[in-house]
């Protein structure tokens, strides 16, 4: 890619998505001097009390999105379902980044197997569906447990069904909507890690520390770094997310989760070709953040210093845990983040709290 | 003070200013859930860019500031010299944090000394000078070389006069406009120290550690952490800010400057009733920045941890230097903050970068 010049200070950055990514987004921008204009289809979108600019519209209209690419530098997005056709029309009026390709390949969770498996990365035995015959050929050779994935607009759990014995593949199948779908054999594994990379618009990489992180209910519980793997693995989990981002010719944050098996040996689950939950602990143990980090990627800057200066412990705060908050402001070594959502129903992301402590 | 309920996430704080202490106090309040409403004097201003509301009037616009008042929680400033009408404007329509008195000695440099030196801290020799004649007197007690200052409305080096000579009284006198002025005699010093601590309406007290400071051209260039001065004067340097921090009743964040002496005694220079330049390293080397605590402390939240978990270097990009900020941002260690401000006129304010160093 032909070298271009940075973004100046005093650029925008238009961003698709407003919530609470957009809104730590926005905000890492700001300390660059750069402004933001949020685009959401929803009022009230939490990133728009930290943005110069916001757009309410659906995220089909590609008149509205025409419209806010022109006022914006460059634009990017919170979340990884953007619809093709919609970052095509705000690409006519501005740069857009990630690439096309990042999107296309994490949208569907098919091609997203195929893709990673392609180039010799390990991921758990999968195949194909768009029938129950499929299903039942596809659990031949997957073998059970199996997780059946709608191959579209799925996360946190949503769009699957686990498949324990064969006689749940009918339930299982109608559960997800019979659509086309991901089948997966449900792998063993120690724990699971991920890696956040940035990938500049030269091809310069940057990785921060791999993360462990704990799952509850199909939802991101708790993120730790350093995580409990071997110097090894580490190196190899920053290879894979390496490979991952060059393959795509990504440009800007991407989240590459993955199992740690008994071995030691990693599969890749999935990725988000985007700043991700799993990050939130380098707004407070970072030089450089996850948010800045993907800022600077998408407007040409030099990538930021990855470098952790302390241990972390992310935990979220999901509906009424957010009730918290008082007692973990009071808390020493902890910093809170809150994201000014109005209602904490369940399974909503309120917000999130880092502890810290010294390095080992 | 009765104890209050903190405000909730949600609520708005109100800004009297708009600049870069404005921006920054906004993104902080931002992560704890917080909206912004700025009011500012100027279109454009930087703080606009990630606050929920913006009010453009003049700060002696009575009608303006009780509509901006009504539509907070709480209404703070983001420097000392509002004037006192339009602090009562706006503590019609909420509440107003830091208390008048903060405001009212802060912004006399003849109150500021009287109240200082009233409970036994040290202040350089100095007299109230309202004539020729008083300047004169005010002489021969504080010595030469000596500066004059107006009470009112001076900062960063403006609204001063340097007398070296007996004879240069009359031309001093002239320069700053023959107002009411405070005489100080010049006092050698090693090092300019500053505390930055934070009062809770409850009267609780934190510190940040104190700072080592660089002026140049009467502006501050450097703040280096930890400053290079003994753990007793450490200590004082802390007493001395949490005794003027009490005694004025101050809610929020407050900057005190000290001038160190070669035999380690502590002078107070001056204080700032509100977020400091030369507490900006917060922001990139401890848990809970001072932007952070100073909303927490008008909000009447817990305050934030002051721990510092590297030691740090934080450098003033005035006017040009802000052409820099490419080289900076490829820097390892570094944290770089612009203001977004669009014009770098000379001694202009456009950002700042810390270096962070582990902990010695």
């Amino acid at each position: 890619m032909m070298r271009e010049a940075p973004l100046p200070p005093g650029s925008t950055i238009g961003i698709l998505g407003g919530g609470q990514l957009g809104r730590m987004l926005a905000a890492a921008a700001s300390r660059l001097g750069l402004k933001t204009h949020i685009y959401s289809d929803e009022d009230n979108a939490p990133a728009f009390d930290v943005a110069a600019e916001a757009t309410v519209a659906p995220y089909t209209d590609t008149q509205a999105l025409e419209h806010f690419a022109a006022s914006a530098d460059v634009v990017t997005c919170e979340f990884e379902n953007v619809p093709a056709a919609s970052l095509e029309a705000a690409g006519r009026a501005a740069k857009v980044f990630p690439p096309p390709k990042s999107f296309a390949v994490a949208q569907d969770r098919l091609a997203e197997k195929d893709f990673i498996a392609g180039f010799s990365i390990g991921v758990a035995p999968y195949a194909g569906v768009e029938s129950l015959d499929d299903l039942r050929s596809g659990l031949a050779r997957v073998k059970l447990p199996a997780l059946i994935k709608t191959r579209r607009l799925g996360y946190d759990g949503k769009g699957q069904a686990l498949i324990r014995v064969a006689r749940d593949a009918e339930d299982a199948w109608a559960a997800i909507g019979r659509v086309h779908a991901v089948l997966e054999g449900v792998v063993l594994f120690e724990r699971e890690v991920s890696v956040i990379a940035v990938r500049g618009q030269e091809g310069t990489l940057g990785f921060y520390d791999p993360v462990e992180n704990v799952h509850e209910n199909g939802i991101l519980a708790m993120s730790r770094v350093p995580a409990d793997i071997s110097a090894s693995t580490a190196f190899e989990a920053r290879r894979i997310a390496g490979a991952i981002a060059e393959a795509l010719g990504h440009v800007g944050v991407i989240a590459i989760e993955m199992f740690e098996r008994a071995d030691g040996s990693l599969i890749v689950n999935e990725f988000a070709p985007r700043v991700h939950n799993s990050g939130h602990w380098t707004l407070d143990a970072c030089v450089v953040s996850q948010f800045e980090n993907h800022v600077r990627a998408i407007a040409g800057w030099p990538l930021g210093d990855t470098a952790r200066h302390s241990d972390a412990v992310m935990t979220n705060l999901i509906g009424a845990d957010v009730e918290q908050w008082r007692a973990l402001a009071a808390e020493p070594g902890t910093a809170v983040h809150l994201y000014g959502k109005a209602e904490a129903r369940p399974g909503r992301k309120m917000g999130h709290y880092t502890r810290l402590y010294p390095k080992r």
